[in-house]
């Protein structure tokens, strides 16, 4: 029995999102699929993140056990012929036995990406929220900085969330511009349902004045999820980067 | 009566084309009911150029006459409310009755994007060629240059292409990188049918070795298109720029 972890990349925009559902096509069961049609096991996928429905991921990580023999290093073409055109594994490698994609996961960074061109851009439909309006970037990653540290983050995720901590730690925060596109970075020891989406919303709301900059470190120390601001459309979000105490 | 111009951009993935057609969705069909329904006109819409299925613009040119009275400034704006996802509108300007998108039309940019990504990559799906080799674009952008100036181009255009001239000159081409990302620029009075992907297929062939960089002359001047190479995917073709003898 081998672990195998595999690196892949989506776009999410015909998917419900990672997890198994019934009644929708979600992107585990279709690597389940994929992965039963070239070794036979109804294996179990095991995820790093739950995303939601429309949400993209430019690295996603996933585990499994398998017995099959297909050599390691020839398992992203093999998988890679049975996906999709929106899902591509682009690497796989062994893993100790006790290595799990979700909870041996150390860091994630989500990206959001916002187009504030006048004018929408049928490119981006789906993969970018469309803000046709001002925002000052510069401002905005100092903003940005009030949300770094480790936070009880309830005013951040979704009203009817429950683990047993609502504890998190970002480790880095940041907003860019490339022409039209703003993007927002965010680094975090995990990230609370909806969490990434909410903090983006509040900080739009810091650009058109419906919150004042001053108030984030009061709002989430306030844990009350009515006064951060809204919580933006999942295809601005990409799940980017994902850390394990190892290089991958 | 007035004259109108607009200026729009489309994902050609969902698209037979621009051109109407029985039994398939055209950009040309989805713009016209879009202009009815803020017009009432049932009106002629006239595209600068054909493209074909699959193909997309960054930049298209159409114009049309109309009775309407929705003032120029506000023709984006209404029309944008009643296209889908895929294409915009960016603008809009009154001109003179005799212009006519297509044979106004001075010139033309076309860009064709490669991917080189070992590889494929989710997000460029239907809009890109995925092309997993090296390709050396210093020397290939040296090699398009054998594509410059007035020539019977024959041998570059689907061989049933009935025209009453094959004669067309090519202002600029160039090849540059971007990352994995090797994109053609081909500026030319106009196009004949399939013109710009058999000059990138027959570039690529000089690439992978199956034509000489020195043969391309000999193509040209043979008239026969079994002598250059293949016409690559249109998901990889932008109309990138259409120029008028003013500035829009």
């Amino acid at each position: 029995m081998k672990n195998l972890l595999f690196v892949i990349s989506f776009d999410g925009k015909m998917y419900h999102g990672w997890q198994s559902q019934k009644n929708a096509v979600t992107v585990q069961d279709t690597i389940k699929k994929a992965f039963f049609n070239i070794t036979g096991d109804k294996a179990n996928i095991i995820g790093c993140s739950r995303t939601d429905a429309g949400v993209h991921a430019n690295m996603f990580c996933f585990s499994v056990k398998t017995k099959s023999t297909i050599p390691t290093d020839r398992f992203v073409m093999a998988l890679n012929g049975q996906l999709p055109f929106d899902i591509a594994a682009s690497k796989c490698i062994e893993v100790n036995e006790s290595f799990n994609a979700r909870f041996s996961c150390i860091k994630k960074e989500y990206v959001y990406l916002i187009d504030t061109g006048e004018i929408r851009n049928p490119f981006l439909s789906g993969r970018a929220y469309h803000y046709p309006f001002f925002i000052d970037e510069k401002r905005l990653n100092e903003t940005a900085k009030h949300f770094l540290g480790t936070h009880d983050f309830s005013a951040f995720c979704s009203a009817d969330t429950v683990v047993l901590s609502k504890i998190r730690t970002i480790y880095d925060i940041g907003v860019k511009r490339n022409g039209d596109i703003v993007s927002i970075n965010i680094c975090a020891d995990g990230f609370l349902y909806n969490m990434a989406r909410i903090i983006v919303g509040t900080l739009i709301y810091t650009e058109n004045g419906k919150i004042k900059e001053s108030e984030i470190p009061q709002i989430i120390s306030s844990l009350d999820r009515t006064r951060a601001g809204i919580t933006v459309m999942p295809q601005g979000l990409y799940l980017n980067k994902v850390f394990y105490d190892f290089e991958i």
